[in-house]
């Protein structure tokens, strides 16, 4: 398959580097001249422009920050080749999908979010293993075209990421959850301790140092995602304040009940058949219950998932 | 100095191994058998009982569980040696403190609170490096005996801990923010994840995992943390929660501005001396000032805090 990665920072940088040692030809593309240039040492190959990179792929995906995403969908669907997919790996799918619909591309659009951030950005920080072992949202819509879903699923799959199927909606309300509120939260945490001045600063230690590691990550980026998500996020917070106001000895035993579970252990599930008819629902069904594909083949997607 | 450890548990077994590393003559107690065996097996010198692991003692650290931090206070004030000054190494000061003065041990007692917590409980957790350039605080309050103090900062600075000088209402006023709040929000992120379902929980990585890790501690102590310094944590929730219904974005940039400058860097300041008539002033501005002592001698307070 013929890859183009759009957006070199550390997303789409350690996904072009591990892409191509699994063989794959890759053509990179990024609007910042030092990136390139960058990336072009590391051995991706990086042509004269966008189109340049995109006009041979089977698969694009548009790794850009998340707000830009809107602006880089409506620029490349004019640039996609007929028979391509578009992807990208931004936190909040639902104004993902909303733009590729407005561009055209409703059903060669599989918006992806791999769950593999960290606090540093930049192809400097790209690393190959950056996705071992690491879930990787595929949003399934209705108009999703199957075909396309399971090339990615193929392909995110051999690169060794858990492939979770999702509607936009359910990964949206998810995220925000399991992610996005741990932001503000981690942030609030931060400011509650600074107001207490000082001392308070001089006594954190551990779980303030934990609590708070997110609030140290590039903070346009978890705007971008709390404003782009923001229905789902204030569904979380208001669920956060609520149980804040009940007893705290019920809270802490809950939490620790959760934590303590978490993860779960996997186990091999029921294989899936790709020519099975009702596919889309059984691949939605696997996500809601906590599962993933491991491997995608011709005639059997491998399945895990929760004991 | 002969120092007597009752509770040898993580802080407790921690401490006796360190101290008796450092030449100190210690003698160890514990309420539980299998833990005496484990301390006596690692070279930690243990009596037929408790009066036996203290009357020799010239400091007493109380290192017992939040839960059962005020009978053991009145117990051991029966035991204690004339001039022996008792501590404690619980995570919630007033109590402690009005325990110890209804058990007669007014000026005798300097509350400690070393901030080197670990999700793993019990002397089977304990660490020789535990305390290496922990903050330590020891409570200073108008009717502590300054050289009880001094002699307990001694020992610890000895050890390589931070000593940060505070009163018992300004450590729990910042514990609530810095220590006690993160249990409460780790606790909150795992539940209101839980109830996004099994999808949420299968997408959860890096900020869930962070945001939550103190939730997997025991339940009891952190029960007992929030309990036993509720009109503080109140106070730290009610401003989480108000910061939550404020402006995300203002939030997030805030939190990030805090915690990209925490810690801050260490620089020696103006060493104190222990015969300044008004020292016991000095040491708390110090400790409201983000500072600490770094070494204790006869005739010098070495001092380190923020640039």
């Amino acid at each position: 398959m013929n890859i183009a990665v759009v957006g070199l920072g550390l997303i789409g940088g350690s996904l072009a580097l591990r892409l191509a040692d699994a063989g794959h030809p890759v053509s990179g593309w990024d609007s910042d001249l030092a990136t390139r240039s960058a990336a072009g040492t590391a051995g991706i190959a990086v042509g004269a422009g966008l189109g340049d990179a995109v006009a041979a792929a089977d698969v694009v995906v548009l790794a850009v920050p998340l707000t830009t995403l809107t602006g880089a969908v409506a620029e490349i669907a004019g640039l996609l080749p007929p028979d391509a997919v578009l992807t990208d790996v931004g936190s909040v799918k639902g104004p993902a999908y909303a733009a590729a619909r407005r561009a055209g591309l409703a059903g060669r659009f599989v918006g992806g979010h791999p769950m593999a951030g960290k606090e540093f950005a930049g192809f400097a920080a790209a690393e190959r293993t950056l996705f071992d072992g690491a879930t990787w949202v595929l949003g399934l819509e209705p108009d999703t075209v199957l075909a396309h879903w399971l090339k990615l699923a193929r392909l995110l799959t051999g690169i060794g990421a858990r492939v979770v199927p999702a509607a936009a909606a359910d990964h949206d309300a998810a995220v925000a959850r399991i992610s996005h509120l741990p932001h503000l939260l981690a942030a609030a945490v931060a400011s509650v301790a600074s107001a207490g001045g000082p001392l308070a600063l001089s006594l954190a230690a551990g779980s303030f140092r934990d609590g708070t590691r997110v609030a140290g990550s590039p903070p346009d980026l978890s705007i971008a995602m709390c404003r782009d998500n923001a229905a789902a996020v204030d569904v979380a917070v208001a669920e956060t304040v609520q149980l804040l106001a009940e007893d705290a000895a019920v809270l802490l035993r809950s939490g620790h009940a959760v934590r303590s579970g978490w993860p779960p252990p996997a186990v091999d599930g029921p294989p899936l058949d790709p020519a099975d008819m009702t596919l889309r629902e059984r691949l939605l069904d696997l996500g809601r219950r906590g599962g993933w594909l491991s491997a995608v083949a011709d005639d059997v997607l491998s399945v895990q998932g929760p004991a």
